[in-house]
């Protein structure tokens, strides 16, 4: 028989609205019973996928993306759980609720209500397997830095650092192996790949909601190869019952981004094919249109796969967003450059100002970035995987980048081809560009003599040109913006954070003089349009 | 009628010989007159040309690569200088006198007596066409650095900083036209490019031989893009005369390299086969086998020609130098990384401290580097194109390097190919490795796991590894020797110049603990064997 549900009070636009319903508990209601709604207004029809979340309690879950009216039908192949009527009344969004980040302009992001984006990301893989007290901590650290994307994993890790136990587990539990590092992974160790544990779930849900509470994106690392339990290696059928338990739980989660896997090619039990296959399976699966990607180890996944929402990609050379921009037309996310820290593995040991470096020369080069600390502490809790507290020197620099990219245009740093620097990028890179392609006019603009800037140049152009030096250190810089255009010029300290006035107004042709050293960056922003 | 010249009693080996004879003034000797001689001992023939050089008289030099008795005999078609008989006793070396550096070990340069050159390159394109005050400077300055080559130009330069005339011309002037920049090049200028000027010969000869005296290394740019007067734009049958001229007048002084061209894809006018016919002509033109390259600007030439003896190429990741020995089995040198400075241009304005991590990332990668150097003054005397006095930061650093890999094996750094970063870049970059083949032991030493290292290690194996850590900041490192070895450890701090003993006596799998900073070396030495 079926019953009716009436709308929640709750349903806003782009908040998880979620209806209960009674079904069967015997048997394995993970594997046995299928349920699903299909959510109405006027011509829209959303269909979103139930799953059962222990105690004989199913759940549907929904994002509403219009206010007004919606109605929705369930279907099951159990009785109690087919032909579920029920009705919601979506108010406008709460404040600060502006829906999931998608790609917007080619190679930004953007909320789904159109709030700019700008994604700066930290890492803090494990962080939702500590336990009340230390995700606490982490919560409160992640509230005050600048970062507003973190990049976690589902399932709990296993590697130097990480030899403790998670308090929940994602599926049931058969017999219990050794937690030491190296170890010997999987001895010992299993579980019933086909009974979650819906308290897991529930936790790291919560989370999710945490985050979202202090505008944090959750770039969620569906698999992983750092592993002693097993959940690396299980079988297709196992790994897609997996992401569609998952998919179904977290797609109507308004700041979830699939990241299919964090160094997919060190997982030796899987083959392109599975990627492909899973890749397939989460994206089928989710109503929503969440951003999806896969992060490498070494090689770097084909970005140009038509699920593949945006580039998440692990380089070192930051400045390598313009190349990516170009071989694949999308948002670019270099989400390791390395770690902030001083740990023994060579991943881990930047300086902070490195590691500003690499934001400043990966935002000015067209991308996102994501930032990463491994100081060690006695206690091993070391931010990139448990989370905690962060020490480093870059987050107070990150914000500070933050707070001129946001004041930038709101159309993004994109990198202005009228410079050196692109042109060679755009012609494969300096083994293949020819010196006369360099220097001569762009189409259009040929009253305007390409700027000779070599240096890594983004902005709008005739409104606003960010140059940022890196290591190089000019003691003057020539102002090669369009003829008969004024700007102001300002000095930019990318360390101290300083931001110092050069000129009011400065033409084509002027030349800025400034005390040299490294690090530093000028920002020209027109002044008479 | 033929006439016999003794031999001069200053015959040494690896000392230039030179004979001197008169013969015809009338015409234009350069292009009428042919002059060669053929130098004998024993089975040994050395054909060598010979050249005018003003007021009737002819020279021909010999560069002597033997002790003993040596006799030769010209050939002209000038009756007076055909025929000419002589003798010269080849005394042993003088101190210091080590002949010409060629290729040694594939990978290295040696003197022609076996005597070890560890190649530390610096730049100033112009310095001989400074006048006598500030050539003697430069040379005072290279006298107290630790560089042992200088890239310099044959011709005088046009460019920013550069817009004062030479003392002395390379060819008889028609017409002067005017010297600044960017100003109209070529506009005015003409010369007679089939006579020389033997008083600018003579006094790049006296320069070069000041440059052995203190036993740096001339690597002679023959032709390059950045001129004023025509000499970049010669015709081939001139570029020709200019290059057999040169080759006759200067492949017996034993400190030559050719170096063919600076940024040669700069020279609009030359095409390949202008670049393959001059690469013959100077290697067909010279007995003495001296070094011979070409140097990019962009694209690299193709350094696997066989008459190219080793790699002079522009990039400013000089970590590279390791995939190029894979690519070209040769010596490689990074002959522009940037320089140190501060000026507007984006390749002339890198900290000291930047300059002295490529140098140690570049020769820990199994290079050789050159340095240069651009600080700004109101003279505009920059060291990098004039020379005068080194003022950077760089260079007491470079002395220190230097020291640490003379006092190394004598064959040299080699990166070792047990480490991750070689394995990585033998697979053709990080796109391309697999994780199975990074951390598998090598044929023959699968007892010895191989070391996780993915710094930048050189040496020798089983006797000398240099760990080099660059803006990484490990505070720990795992001794990663192969087993039942004993190795001193110490830690260098590559920018303070201090060599600081972290153990006596440590093996594979102990850790070293040190205080993490970047730019930070470990070295291990064999102490049991």
């Amino acid at each position: 028989m079926s019953s009716s549900i009436q709308s929640s009070s709750e349903a806003a636009l782009w908040a998880t609205y979620e209806a209960a319903l009674n079904g069967p508990s015997e048997g394995n209601p993970f594997v046995d019973v299928t349920l699903s709604a299909v959510f109405m207004q006027g011509d829209k029809q959303i269909k979103t996928t139930g799953f059962y979340d222990g105690d004989g309690v199913y759940r549907i879950r929904f994002l509403p993306e219009t206010t007004g009216e919606w109605s929705f039908v369930t279907r099951s192949n159990a009785g109690a759980l087919d032909g579920v009527q029920g009705k919601l009344d979506v108010a406008p969004a709460k404040a600060d609720h502006h829906g999931p980040v998608r790609p917007a302009n080619t190679f930004h992001y953007r909320h789904a209500d159109g709030t700019r984006h700008v994604s700066m990301g930290t890492t803090a893989y494990a962080w939702t397997h500590q336990g009340g007290a230390l995700e606490e901590q982490t919560l409160a650290s992640l509230a005050k830095s600048p970062f507003n994307k973190i990049r976690m994993c589902v399932f709990p890790k296993h590697y130097r650092y990480n030899q403790n136990e998670p308090e929940l587990y994602p599926y049931e539990m058969l017999s219990k192996g050794r937690s030491d590092w190296p170890g010997k992974p999987f001895e010992g160790w299993s579980f019933d790949f086909e009974r979650f544990n819906p308290a897991f779930f529930q936790h790291l849900e919560q989370r999710i909601n945490d985050l979202a509470a202090i505008g944090v994106e959750a770039d969620l690392i569906v698999l992983h190869p750092y592993d002693r339990w097993g959940f690396s290696r299980m079988t297709p059928a196992q790994d897609d019952l997996y992401l569609r338990y998952l998919v179904a739980r977290l797609s109507a989660f308004p700041n979830v981004w699939w990241s299919m896997a964090n160094e997919y090619d060190f997982m030796a039990s899987k083959s392109l094919d599975d990627w492909n296959r899973m890749i397939e399976v989460v994206s089928d699966s989710d109503p929503f249109d969440h951003l999806l990607s896969i992060h490498n180890g070494f090689a770097p996944f084909d970005y140009n796969h038509p699920k593949i929402t945006h580039v998440s990609i692990q380089r070192q050379d930051t400045s390598r967003a313009l190349e990516w921009r170009l071989a694949h037309g999308k948002p670019i996310s270099d989400d390791e450059c390395s770690y902030e820290g001083d740990i023994a593995e060579d991943w881990g040991n930047i300086s902070g100002s490195e590691m500003v470096h690499r934001f400043w020369l990966g935002m000015v080069s067209g991308g996102y970035m994501t930032h990463g600390e491994t100081y060690y502490n006695d206690s091993e809790t070391l931010w990139w995987s448990k989370g905690g507290k962060l020490t480093g020197e870059s987050p107070a620099r990150i914000a500070f980048l933050k707070r001129i990219v946001e004041e930038g245009p709101d159309e993004g740093l994109d990198p202005l081809p009228h410079t050196g620097r692109y042109r060679i990028m755009a012609a494969g890179g300096l083994d293949h560009v020819k010196l006369p392609d360099l220097i001569s006019p762009m189409p259009g603009e040929e009253d305007w003599v390409p700027a000779r800037i070599f240096y890594a140049t983004a902005g709008q152009p005739h409104r606003y040109y960010l140059s940022y030096f890196g290591g190089n250190q000019p003691r003057e810089l020539n102002v090669a913006v369009p003829p008969n255009e004024q700007y102001s010029a300002e000095l930019i300290d990318t360390w101290e954070m300083t931001q110092t006035p050069l000129a009011d107004s400065v033409k084509r042709g002027d030349v800025l003089h400034f005390t040299p050293k490294p690090y530093q960056a000028v920002l020209l922003k027109r002044i008479d349009a």
